[in-house]
């Protein structure tokens, strides 16, 4: 059994339900005839990564340029930093052109500018548009400037306009298909309306990225490319906002139980912020860092009821357990973990386990 | 000047206040005449390690036994794993412990069983102690529990009784010097008393270890050893706790701006949740992520005023501006962040940049 031995926090991921993750939107993708540019900063693993080529796979997405250096370096050739463009990265962002097709995101004239005078080869630009989650991106209202910066782009040398680029985020902070689908039509109608705006201008591209569209709408109608990136493990979070079944979630971690504290209805495990991160949710009042699931001769099973993770310090994870099954827990057991956010815990380890024992790696350093 | 050669997410370290907190700390020990077994989960750094041999360092605190290891690796001889023994790691415990003189930690009857089967040569035993904090450790109230443990480890081949350890870590939710003091004073007398209560047993030592604690208590009575991690860099909420003066916050982040949004005062920066990690603290109904200060020609100088990292996501961090100073940020400017809580920030970094320019190098590895 692979998580007898499993001796501290570890990350599991089940490569069938990845590939059915994978399959499942690859097929979605072309049967809407978009492109699939799957974001690749959710699992920084180029071994991951080579399990989407046999999905036709060539073109993806990351969020900073180390990132991108890391896939280029794995042999991907046509690469979009889906990241308001900095500035400071000039000459690697030059170098990495001169080697592989890159896309970047730039969403102010300054920053146009600056590109304008910097880049040295053609590169493509998208504009990133901000269609109400307001993180960032130029205003989608905000047409008249829209339009100054996609004619400055025609007269460009280097900046090739390819398109409009938005993140509907706001996806994430809501539940239930409706609302996931109310944010997306009318996000999306935003974006239609600016390629009507600029349609004299230039031929438009419309790229979306938000996992819980992607995974809930069915008919995307007239945008160009999808860009999700979670939705290869999925987890709690996408699980409560309605993105997934549970029998998509493809990562959990394993964490021993190091102490138990039943009159509290608590244990303690070795996995702390520095093995889930410190990314919660809240519902029913309660915070929650992680929901507890049955671990099983082979992977994982269902959810235990009432148990989930309520605290988090830097080693330490506190997990409630109902008095009904606070007993089944014994010190030195290994705890089945699905995390609240999986980007994030990813993002921790440095390396993934299969259900075979054999060890996924990934980049191991912090893209810092 | 150092910041400009910083392009990316980076976290910088002033060793001059680093080493004065180290100083500070090492000489309140000796006054008190405590051992000062600094906790290194903080820094991860072999480096940053050898700071503190200047002071006459020679015995450390870390929170895993992976963590031991790579500190056994780079020299140092006395560890203590602060957290509760993990028994699926016994093997590599008994390793340890047969090259390093170690210290483990127990908190329950059913570990001390395993661990007195298991261990296979001497060990040093702290109990651990719950004095209010409620995370983990046996409640200080029942000492006819810890004396039936004390008893035990008397008749154990192996497991030799060194005294109680506990981590008052409710002095990190409270703002003051008076409520820490008041936690202090409280938490410690149930040592005490607990250490009366064994006296017919064993002779017992007692260690303990939070930040604000060991930064705000001057006379430390009758304990013997203390543990602080965090001190050595600080950290905002350190310092809206009242531990340090902001003079003594250590460790920064850069940042560079990648857009501005005037509008709703707010830039964002490439810095996000995988540079600064999810913690945060709350005042004025508000949540901080970070603090902006000011960057100078050489490092950095005073906050600046109502300006803070509001929320993070992967790789963005938006950063609240007040009207008066936003005009001050430009796109590609670096921006300088005192991170809310500097070990899970470090946690995520590869190395650390001195003023120098020289690099730092810390453990790579996540602890996974």
């Amino acid at each position: 059994m692979i998580f007898e031995a499993i001796s501290k926090p570890t990350l599991v991921i089940d490569k069938e339900k990845a590939l059915r993750n994978i399959a499942r939107m690859a097929a979605k993708a072309k049967r809407n005839h978009l492109k699939f540019r799957p974001h690749f900063k959710t699992h920084q693993s180029s071994e991951i990564g080579n399990w989407f080529k046999d999905f036709n796979v060539t073109s993806i997405t990351v969020s900073s340029l180390s990132m991108a250096n890391y896939f280029a370096d794995n042999g991907w050739q046509d690469i979009t930093i889906a990241f308001p463009l900095n500035v400071r990265e000039l000459k690697g962002y030059n170098e990495l052109n001169n080697s592989i097709k890159l896309g970047i995101v730039i969403e102010s004239i300054e920053t146009l500018d600056i590109a304008e005078r910097n880049f040295h080869e053609k590169v493509e630009v998208y504009l990133k548009i901000d269609c109400g989650y307001n993180r960032t991106g130029i205003n989608a209202d905000d047409a008249e400037y829209i339009r100054m910066m996609v004619k400055r782009m025609g007269n460009s040398k280097n900046l090739v306009f390819k398109g409009f680029l938005s993140h509907f985020g706001d996806t994430y902070h809501v539940s239930g298909k409706k609302n996931v689908q109310e944010i997306y039509h009318r996000s999306v109608k935003k974006m239609y309306n600016l390629r009507n705006a600029t349609n004299d201008l230039a031929s438009c591209y419309i790229s979306i990225g938000d996992t819980p569209s992607c995974s809930i709408i069915d008919e995307f109608e007239a945008i160009d490319e999808i860009r999700p990136g979670n939705f290869v493990f999925y987890d709690w979070m996408q699980y409560h906002i309605g993105s997934c079944k549970f029998e998509d979630i493809a990562m959990i971690a394993i964490c021993p139980v190091v102490s138990t504290h039943q009159e509290r209805n608590t244990i303690v495990i070795y996995g702390g912020a520095v093995h889930l991160s410190k990314d919660y949710i809240t519902y029913d009042n309660k915070k929650f860092f992680g929901q507890i699931v049955d671990l099983k001769n082979h992977y994982w099973g269902n959810i235990i009821k009432g148990s989930f993770v309520k605290s988090l310090s830097q080693e330490h994870g506190m997990v409630h357990i109902p008095s009904n099954t606070i007993d089944r827990f014994k010190i030195g057991e290994n705890l089945g973990i699905v995390p609240v956010h999986s980007c994030l815990t990813a993002n921790l380890a440095s390396s993934y386990h299969l259900a075979d024992g054999q060890i996924v790696t990934k980049n191991e350093n912090a893209f810092l």
